[in-house]
């Protein structure tokens, strides 16, 4: 007797799972239900739609009904709402836009719903000015708005990935665009100094960053949105892109009996499981696990697409286990890239786990070929040299060197196998060291005691019994140099050393911790106490760095 | 008391081994002989110079004598040729341009005196017109000659990475360029199929290409050069470029004691050991071990660093281990990148490893954002699932995947491994499935027995009995197909399939292999006995090209 399989969501989890059923198993019978018209849409593409990177309208639909129903024989209904589920009868109730309201029965059920934007009760919200992004109707909507004539400005609120991505697509559109985020920072998953690469690059194209203030009110006017913060200031724009986060779209089972967490995230095991026999869930409704089995919600298109095909391989009996989510993610900023995998401090601190922190500043391919650009890369890692995340932001090469630590992470490697790595190298792609094996260097000196460092952080608390020392250039120094440093180039250092106060611990630093690397080396091995500031001058920078 | 180290050798390996030394020991006595003027300089980069994509000669000095004395107190000679070594007296011999011959002692002894070009004993193999290309002063030469105003053709022999750099340099240069290489294909790290890609993009460059066959005998002539091949071709050119491979330079330990391999490279332990005491080697001369610890000489920049730094390592008492080659490398080609890493098919079968092999043809990255291209990825792995090579070719992100790769290889990993992966995911950057993922997704697919593929080279054995069909539109069949093969689009397969004998094998195919699989899983679902060309028309094409 065949399955009949019924799938709630028909976009990337929900896709992805009827795909592999039907691999799998030319006789099941295979339903797909999609609230909207459209199934399988590029939604990692919209914002790119609109700020007309992605000209064709038609690439969005990476998957038609049709086609997916030639192809793959899938029962596709779309605008048709399941409105609940009866885990005891094994049934869902549908609410069809062309047949009302139905029920269908299931041997077994994947839930797909997704994730919504959150609309927060703040005065004005349903103002017809205030747009999200969430599918192609959303999508066409604000288009159709923008490429008005008169359209000539927006308020982004929501510093997030769409945020982000919205704000830069308007920009490219020739809009005024102000985004306002009310944490310190946009873009939680990087930690503030990292960020900095990705608040300036904003700020120099134009966009205008508001960190840390919410909307008060909404207020709809002649033509156009003004919105009040609670800082007080009164932004106006033509329209509003609301993106401060989704929420699971999970209201339609919560009375199914079916599980779900604090935040109405659906919570199924390592198979993609619910709490209830054949039922499945997949995407960003779920809440899954980190690597190290700590409850863990990623809406992110990646592990959707993966958790889809695990679901349908554990219907199918193949027994597929889900390892869990590590965060890995990326997104371009004008022309500058930023990309994270595992966890960053706020988080580490937050959990209470013990970590270190080094930063690197290398070329993204070696210096003598041209277009070569430097990558400010941070690494963070255990005593035991296992890491624990990183974060990198640059305008080449980035996502490469994510990649292969989120790599290295996964298997639960150490600093060591940074180090070791036998990377691909030729001029036009990396250094004979790469990027990844320098982070491994470093670390591995770090936790050696080869070399001792100190963070940005650390020099607030400077004594006066310490010594700030710039390493660098005479020339470098005049341009810029750290309140209070004394200047002793590297290159003299040997020379010079007997003017440095052999009973104050050095604070050293250079332009981005390789020459201060070597000026501890020198020092240290001539007895005095000597950190370095790991990343340089340039993270110090970026640190302190503020969008103005 | 202080040790006195002696390098013999100052670009890659020595350069590195210096640094890194004075980094542990700022006591050490540490001097570096190098028999040319020119010290850790950038010898990738070389000819890129040459074909004017580097423009300024100073970036190829990586590291003058001057500033690798002002930073790590280095005594570096130059132009100071180490002509013998007697380790029972522990000192070398030393032969220098201003001082005559003298002798130097040591404690430690780092040896990394590179590779030399090959120079077979050919008839005219002496000519003015002849160049290899090693060090600066060889640079210099060619560029020169290039820049004359006369000069408009060059035969570059070997299909090496440094032979397809200068042929593709000089071709970037204007010259009429023919590539002469023994050998069926270039790029002996690449199998047939896969290097056919490198080898139609230099013909569709203008790169005249002549495989399997070698030079008889070269002739000067009034002006250039003429080579007469075994085929009994004679080309003639300007100049000709010899690469045809290295040999390491290690003519001068000969009879110090220093244990050499069957082809004249220094043999060290993990530790960069020889087997006299204090005397270590590392970079293109030595030979090491793959990752399972078999003989391999591998002469590459990135094992060149990296053991230099070991070896610095292990002579400051830090036990540091170098785990093995790889082989990992990469080339550009025109506007095509190439990359490996791991042994490729050639190796495998030499060493009778069994192994399974597949192709994927992804999109670098998602399909609907502007400039994706698709990546040819082959990826060899053993019953167990363990990666054992991969290799491939495309125009953005080969570098990223094959890094990656190569880092699951490193750590022992899997296929299962490649297909939980959680890589960066944007538009701009990959797909959702990574083309990493999807290898790995397919090689699970082949282990389970989920599908049962064939290779190109079963075509060649094709039965009576075995039906060839393909499942691409009937457009794309018109525009080519393989021979013989019946057509039966995949989405017409469910209602044709009664046109199939349910009695004969069914050797399925489509454009890259997906519709394939698609195809098997119906026809197998219903009972028909089916393969799927792993790889596609795309594979088969590029196995069956043939540069002209």
């Amino acid at each position: 007797m065949s399955n009949k399989i019924l799938i709630v969501g028909g976009v990337a989890g929900g896709a992805s799972a009827a795909a592999r059923l039907r691999r799998l198993d030319e006789n099941a019978e295979i339903v797909m239900f999609e609230r909207g018209t459209y199934i399988s849409f590029a939604n990692c593409g919209l914002p790119y739609y609109i700020g007309e990177t992605i000209k064709d309208r038609s690439k969005l639909m990476v998957q038609t009904p049709e086609n997916l129903k030639a192809r793959f024989n899938i029962d596709i209904r779309i605008n048709s709402d399941v409105i609940g589920v009866d885990t005891q009868a094994k049934k869902v109730r549908v609410n069809s836009a062309d047949q009302g309201t139905y029920e269908e029965s299931y041997d077994y059920l994947i839930l797909s719903p997704g994730a919504k934007p959150i609309k927060p009760l703040i005065p004005g919200i349903d103002s017809e000015f205030i747009f999200t992004v969430r599918n192609i109707p959303d999508t066409d909507r604000i288009k159709s708005y923008v490429d008005l004539a008169g359209t000539r400005s927006a308020i982004v609120i929501g510093g997030g990935f769409i945020g982000i991505e919205m704000a830069e697509s308007l920009r490219e559109r020739g809009l005024d665009v102000s985004l306002i985020e009310a944490a310190p920072h946009i873009l939680a998953p990087f930690d503030s100094e990292m960020v900095a690469f990705a608040e300036k690059e904003m700020t120099d194209h134009g966009v205008k960053l508001v960190l840390g203030d919410g909307v008060e009110a909404f207020h709809d006017k002649e033509k156009g949105i003004e919105v009040s913060l609670k800082s007080g200031l009164q932004l106006s724009a033509d329209l509003v892109i609301l993106a401060i986060g989704v929420t699971p779209d999970t209201e339609f089972i919560k009375k199914s009996g079916i599980e779900l967490g604090a935040r109405g995230h659906i919570i199924v095991n390592e198979y993609m499981q619910t709490n209830i026999d054949g039922v499945y869930a997949v995407g960003d409704a779920v809440e899954t696990t980190d690597l190290d089995g700590q409850r863990a919600m990623v809406p992110l298109a990646g592990p959707a697409n993966k958790q889809g095909r695990i679901a349908a391989d554990n219907i199918h009996g193949l027994n597929t286990v889900y390892k869990g989510t590590q965060g890995t993610s990326i997104i371009k900023v004008f022309s500058l890239t930023g990309a994270s995998t595992g966890f960053n401090e706020r988080t580490l601190q937050r959990m209470n786990v013990p970590y270190r922190t080094i930063y690197v500043h290398p070329n993204s391919h070696a210096g003598y070929y041209p277009g070569s650009k430097a990558i400010a890369m941070k690494l963070l890692f255990n005593d035991e040299g296992r890491i624990l995340g990183a974060q990198a932001f640059g305008s080449e090469g980035v996502d490469k060197r994510i990649d292969v630590i989120a790599t290295v992470l996964r298997l639960k490697g150490t600093v060591d196998d940074l180090a070791e790595l036998e990377l691909a190298y030729a001029p036009p792609f990396s250094s004979a060291k790469d990027p990844v094996n320098m982070a491994g260097y470093l670390a591995q000196n770090v936790l050696s005691g080869q070399l001792d460092i100190f963070t940005v952080k650390d020099l607030e608390t400077l004594q006066p019994e310490q010594v700030l020392l710039d390493v660098r250039t005479a020339a470098e120094y005049e341009q810029g140099h750290i309140d209070g440093a004394v200047l002793i180039p590297v290159d003299e250092l040997r020379e010079r050393m007997n003017e440095l106060d052999k009973d104050k611990e050095i604070y050293a630093y250079c332009g981005v911790g390789i020459r201060g690397y070597i000026a501890a080396r020198i020092l240290t091995e001539h007895g005095y106490k000597v950190k370095n500031l790991t990343g340089g001058y340039r993270t110090y920078e970026m640190s302190k760095y503020s969008p103005k």
